[in-house]
């Protein structure tokens, strides 16, 4: 494949988001409209510019009602990606393509969820099916046997994970550690100014062995949105522009949504493997040549699996990696410096995308030294997607 | 806005579909395996190919399980649009932006369902909603008031329609006369052999005035799968490419999914009108250098009123232009030779993008003579989208 097409030529211009907290008390509409009002302030936009906004398929804003809503005008570009936080960074790539295309200019990419409030993905209930789908039909074949929620799904991965490469769970939970000692620099964060300890990791309580309780994400409310345009037109705007230097999707071999288990190595995420070797290929890049990193956080096991699936460490060297607080601030690869999802908030990780911008920026409450890049992760155990943000080049 | 970039990059290269039916006595996951298998024999392509995907997010087969099952090895690209039938031809945009930007080679589109023999749009119900969206909270405004199923959603629209352009019910039945004339011919075609009269379509019941039975288009059971990718590499394929020239979406002010009546004009598509803009500016092509179209004709009065957006008559014109026969065969502008959704059988619309390029390959069973360009439209009153398909030069 030849150099990646998009690379350089579409920006994030503008960041926005509500709060994040356990009962917003108004409606998943409302908080993507706030979101995206205040991505436009931060860029300088006006509603009446926005020609494209970008989603998730499991977001229950549809794009109609959310434009009427913010004073949207001419729609020409509208797009959704399946598999939960699986599709924060694809959502980005979505409004790139646009853009670059010339199908719209000044796209809004959106996720507004009371997934505490109204509905928790934690609880193991489903709506009740209507129609018999591939989606049911995948999970009907791990559900009769208890495997009903995600932290139930990741416990297979993470276990064998600790047997291949001698992670324990205090390894899981320096990775939490990390993230909450980051959140609690956060005046955003929902648990801002409270780090927790590795002991009291290690006492929290057993969700589904090996995870317990401070290996699980937060279930959050809350809304972000951010706004993407060329990046020739975002060096004119507000904000420095935080250029999307490549972008990829992944699915692989024997997928399944978080129950890929008929692989013939399951602690191995074959399919970020794959967005990993898009990335390095259509930037030119390297893992040495990112400062920083969002690494998604649904469940710690994962971040590091993550690491070595990118690159940053070897297969199996990940555990030691954080032990030696290469992660943490001052370390070789700073991750998650806004909490991440253990510590800021879980907006299906496009609240990490804007850490992403903030790192480009200079703007993040624990900044990286002269960053150049940023690697941002999606959801992972399904299919999945990443990005790289930089500063690019003036031309 | 500048040249469309995509125009003539991408193309589709092979297309496939089980049969249309009203019980199609197997799963939703087998049409869209058995629709995919047969574009990508029509092709000449192999499942290990493919590495894109993208279809309707009413779609209940998930893009992993699809992938899978048809035996695909590494998924580079997937994305979903809403509003029903509206995503037609932005599915087919979406595979074009994909392979143009050099994320994926081979880009799958399908649509499969059992619309008819495992649930029905046109019932007037709804499953029982486990949380609050904007997308019920819309309807919400309506179903109290009797405005339960697309029929009466759209019987608002034209009855404006026949006041403010002399329309009457048997212009509508014109249409539906038309594309039982081509569908008695199409062999594929749920009314294969059974054409119908105007006297027929008179008497049909009323579904709800001014509509009748035999403007509202078929439920159908099926699936249709369509492959895109470079037009380079299509022309070294097994059939000849129908080159994607121009592709576009569009939602308009005060846009609502098939209850925008809070607009000015309810008898005018606003959003069609900004598909159509787009396509022309684009390609820099008109309506005249069409020989002939796919207009989606989920409802009768919807075919006149996009062939006044999209420029073929003037505004109000519609009636006279089908009691004139230009839309049959033979006429100016002979519109869905496949006996269209009335006809053939109601796939979403995913059937007319087929047709659309069985009329660019010379192989429609109602063939038209000299095809340059098609154009095919989606779903309206929802957001939309649309293409033109063309036999390209040879580079």
């Amino acid at each position: 494949m030849s150099r990646f097409v998009l690379g350089g030529a579409a920006a994030i211009a503008g960041i926005g988001a509500t709060e994040f907290s356990k009962q917003s008390g108004r409606s998943e509409l409302r908080l993507a409209c706030e979101a995206i009002t205040a991505a436009l302030a931060d860029a300088g936009l006006r509603p009446a510019e926005v020609d494209g906004l970008c989603t998730y398929s499991l977001d229950h804003n549809i794009e109609s009602e959310v434009f009427r809503n913010i004073g949207g005008r001419e729609l020409k570009f509208f797009s959704r990606v399946h598999y939960g936080g699986g599709a924060a960074c694809a959502t980005v790539l979505q409004a790139a393509l646009a853009v670059q295309a010339g199908l719209a200019e000044v796209v809004v990419v959106y996720r507004a969820m009371n997934e505490r409030s109204e509905y928790r993905f934690g609880s193991g209930l489903m709506p009740a099916a209507h129609v018999v789908t591939a989606e049911l039909v995948q999970f009907g074949w791990y559900m009769p046997y208890g495997l009903m929620t995600p932290a139930s799904w990741v416990a297979m991965l993470a276990r064998r994970y600790m047997h291949e490469s001698g992670a324990t769970s205090a390894d899981f939970g320096r990775v939490a550690v990390t993230m909450r000692e980051h959140a609690a620099r956060n005046p955003a964060a929902w648990f801002h100014g409270k780090p927790i300890t590795l002991a009291e990791h290690q006492a929290s309580r057993p969700i589904c062995e090996p995870l317990r309780l401070l290996d699980c994400c937060q279930e959050s409310d809350g809304a972000v949105a951010l706004v993407v345009t060329s990046t020739e037109r975002a060096r004119g705007l507000r904000q420095p522009p935080a250029v999307i230097a490549a972008a990829a999707q992944g699915a692989a071999s024997d997928q399944q949504q978080m129950t890929s288990y008929y692989r013939a190595d399951i602690a191995r995420l074959t399919e970020v493997e794959l967005v990993a070797r898009q990335l390095w290929a259509q930037s030119g890049l390297a893992p040495a040549d990112m400062q920083t990193a969002v690494i998604y956080d649904h469940f710690t096991p994962l971040v590091l699996m993550q690491l070595e699936a990118y690159g940053f460490c070897d297969r199996g060297a990940a555990p030691q990696f954080v032990r030696d607080g290469q992660i943490g601030l001052g370390g070789r690869l700073p991750v998650n410096t806004h909490g991440g999802q253990l510590g800021e908030g879980y907006i299906h990780g496009l609240n990490g995308v804007a850490e992403g911008v903030r790192q480009i920026r200079g703007t993040s409450c624990n900044p990286v030294a002269a960053v150049e890049h940023v690697l941002v992760t999606a959801g992972t155990g399904v299919p999945t997607s990443a990005l790289i943000l930089g500063r690019g080049t003036r031309r």
